[in-house]
């Protein structure tokens, strides 16, 4: 089982160490801690452990450490930054895992964009020695890449020449929707085995400056103090530390504290519960049911493959949910109201980025309001029974856009925005199915004499599609209307990448990834397609 | 081999019928005259060879009848408008074919829609009978969707549920993009088999509007008639005839009137030479340009696998070609120098979106100036003499956008503006190689003795690498900035069905595609990746 809970204390390739508004972030990969069996971890690689222990770093500077305002992030490693994920891992994980580890270090990455963007919490990209493939992208997922000058130290997306698939996760897109690289100087640096470095780096914007070694240090402490200075996170408020998550990972699902999931493996479903506010403090029931949520998700995308369709439900008193959202409201310049906010954004897109597909049922007894309502509209289907309500809140209009820019709401509503203004409205009221299908919040509205049959007519029509034409089809309909540079990455960049994983010259038995290496040089495909 | 180019005399499966401003396109496929032996293509399927055929109508309705202001576009047959493309064909074809058929049927569509957009040529289609797949996304072409009332009429996207591949070329973004469906909606609809009818067709905007059949024929011919009337095409304008291209096809290479193709075989290269405008008249010479370019395009994608890179190379006198510049823009509100434009416009934008590396060179006696010099921005790379020059004309600036809405050069000085205000600055004038490089208008500057080296080693180097990366990587690169339904469709939807064509649950021995029509259900790998 692949376990996304993890600590400082146990971490085994990073190192963090903390300097009042500055923090430091060390990548010093254990050669021999990685995650499948003879893939040695040489030369900063990583794969999807080492990932793991990025992604609780990133979570635990928000939410443990409100004085941080500035994350350096270096290498322990003498003459190399990071070597980015590990070929052999590559060569030897199935599609499913390449696929969902190439999604999973791409939301961390966007997750440290979040953190500089939205958090005060800004990350800076200190590079000596090689940065080379998703070890560059790693470095770009910064605000500000400072390279040392010393003739050897530099970038490089050399995939292509190399292994013959797409640089990073999100390395294309990032080169040229981020940094904003000419095009023709793009496909220079992704075609250059060595990279790039000195002046010409800065010239094609690959970093931001190159720092000759005397000065590395200055002005490393310079540049971190001044990106420190522009945060407004408060210097003396205590952290909220994230305890260990009461967890119970059985053959049948998984229970936490405030959310169930029960699996129905003969019909490749996960059924999961999301439990109000009963007793527990508003902001603490809050936090705990997003980081549940996002465990639970991560845990059934990467060791529950078969399960294709997700149920969602919600059970507890609608206006205690409400009542909290009215608090994250009230106190959104709060430090931690923020972060919890944020955190919400950021696990509701994970959920929006899931190759599963959604199917939110709304029953009596149920609590899809506000916060929670967001839920159905991520789903690709919601269902109300005559007997339940919704309500929503102001934070369906603003707090958790998705990574196109929108928020959900508005996304629906693209063709209508009439329904959008209407929905605004009726903000707080407890509607009722008939109202809440006129409004076009729910997909459907169904009796109580039919809703057994037809919720079990959906859920079985919908397990005996093809998995990878539904993955194909949600990744499509989810993201109507703008693109970004995060939609691009997963529905454009991401696509290609795994069209590539599964072709001959690179994932065939003479493909480049498995020929890595080996001295023999891979064959490919001379046809264009 | 595959030849894109046809006449009305010849078509097989459509037929056209002029009545003053209105023209009707009737699609009335031949089912015995398909592309490929064993593909009889039932009720108005289709295969390349039909959408050859639509190509050809578009184009000519566009230069030979001016006097045409509305296309209406129906179907000849009883009870079906279009099934879409032949699933026959789908499952016999190599995955380049699929691929490639999709590009060519979707470049079709977006010239319709273009027609409407820009040309004062509205497409209205009839539907009567069932629009499915394909079908309905060539419906969703036109600007104006009619959907008789009839009880048997009605559109769908049957593919996921019948076929578990993706609706047609574009299917997905046109309903979420253009008729702008919501999701929910959306997903409904994708994986209903029989499709929606009747007024719910409208309600979910899926068309325009339906008409009892009582009042079909005059409801037609009055939407036909107030779309005409927002025209400003000529009423009484003599139409340009498409005469046969002079054309000679070897096994070496193509030779046309202004237009030169050699190939090296060893190298899996093309070598176009473009010819200036010598003698003959500056419109007729643009015009048999562009239409020699697509011939050409079109044969190396379909005919030419194998030659993965495509040399940019063109020869002539650059005053003569901005002094026709200076003519398309001088008289770019006449409607025939409108549809050369818009015409380079299509052309451009199909080898933006051709998976071949592009390397333009750029040499002593070469004329890449104004809408030639567009090449070297469509170009992944552009590599200039010293010896050489090139000169920007108004058209760089506007006359040719990209799919995502911006002009080439627009795109490639996304992140440097003032690189953007520096060239348009520089219009007109004959730049040097030298001055060229610092403007950032081509990737690299060589001098005379370098120049064969560097050229043959970038040359060998791009025919070393991966072509699939090279697709994938190129398809990346090429369009950065804003996105737009076509370049969604183009960058995300094809990528994503491109993926699907080669997953065992589609094109497997026991996949949908093999088994279709076979009585046997497909096995899906039950796995979500």
């Amino acid at each position: 089982m692949i376990d996304f809970q993890t600590h400082p204390d146990r971490y085994r390739h990073w190192h963090l160490a903390f300097d009042g508004p500055v923090a430091t972030l060390t990548m010093d990969v254990d050669p021999d801690a990685g995650l499948f069996e003879g893939c040695e971890l040489k030369l900063n690689s990583y794969d999807l452990g080492v990932d793991i222990e990025l992604a609780d770093a990133v979570q635990r500077l928000r939410f443990e450490h409100p004085e941080v305002r500035c994350v350096v992030l270096c290498s322990g490693k003498a003459g190399v930054f990071c070597a980015g994920a590990n070929i052999r891992m590559l060569a030897k994980a199935s599609h499913g895992h390449k696929v969902n580890f190439c999604k999973f270090t791409n939301e961390t990455r966007l997750a440290i964009e979040d953190a500089s963007a939205n958090s005060g919490q800004v990350w800076l990209a200190a590079v000596s020695g090689s940065a080379a493939g998703g070890g560059y992208e790693l470095a770009m997922a910064a605000e500000h890449i400072m390279l040392v000058d010393d003739r050897r130290s530099g970038v490089a997306l050399p995939e292509l020449p190399l292994l013959a698939v797409l640089p990073a996760t999100g390395g294309l897109t990032r080169l040229t929707d981020k940094r904003l690289v000419r095009r023709d100087r793009a496909d220079v640096f992704c075609t250059t085995e060595e990279g790039v470095r000195g002046q010409r780096a800065v010239e094609w914007r690959l970093v931001d400056e190159v720092v000759p070694p005397s000065a590395w240090d200055a002005t490393l402490r310079e540049r971190a103090l001044s990106l420190a200075a522009r945060s407004d996170r408060p210097a003396d408020a205590p952290g909220v530390a994230l305890s260990p998550l009461q967890r119970e990972i059985g053959e049948d699902g998984i229970g936490y504290s405030h959310l169930h999931v029960t699996y129905d493996r003969a019909a490749h479903r996960a059924e999961v519960t999301l439990m109000g506010p009963d007793g527990v403090a508003g902001l603490d029931w809050s936090l705990l049911l997003a980081r549940e949520l996002d465990d639970a998700i991560l845990h059934l995308r990467l060791n529950e493959p078969a399960l294709g369709l997700i149920v969602l439900r919600s059970q507890g008193d609608a206006a205690a949910v409400l009542a909290v959202d009215e608090l994250l409201e009230a106190r959104k310049n709060d430090w931690l109201v923020r972060e919890i906010r944020l955190y919400w954004k950021r696990v509701l897109k994970r959920i929006d980025v899931t190759s599963r597909s959604l199917v939110a049922l709304v029953e009596r007894e149920s609590c899809f309001a506000g916060t929670l309502a967001e839920l159905l509209f991520a789903a690709d289907r919601s269902v109300m029974a005559d007997a339940a309500t919704l309500s929503l809140s102001a934070l369906n209009f603003g707090a958790y856009p998705m990574g196109n820019g929108l928020t959900r709401l508005a996304t629906r509503f693209l063709g209508e925005p009439d329904s959008f203004a209407e929905a605004r409205q009726r903000m707080g009221e407890t509607l009722r199915a008939r109202q809440a299908d006129a409004l076009g919040l729910v997909t459907v509205a169904y009796d109580e004499v039919d809703w057994d049959d037809e919720v079990r007519l959906l859920l079985e029509e919908r397990a005996s599609f093809s998995p990878d034409a539904l993955t194909a089809m949600e990744a499509n309909l989810r993201f109507a209307g703008p693109e970004t540079m995060e939609t691009r990455i997963f529905g454009r960049l991401t696509a290609w990448q795994n069209w590539v994983f599964q072709r001959p010259s690179a994932a065939g038995d003479a493909g480049s990834l498995k020929r890595y290496g080996s001295g023999q040089r891979p064959t490919y495909d001379t046809e264009r397609v």
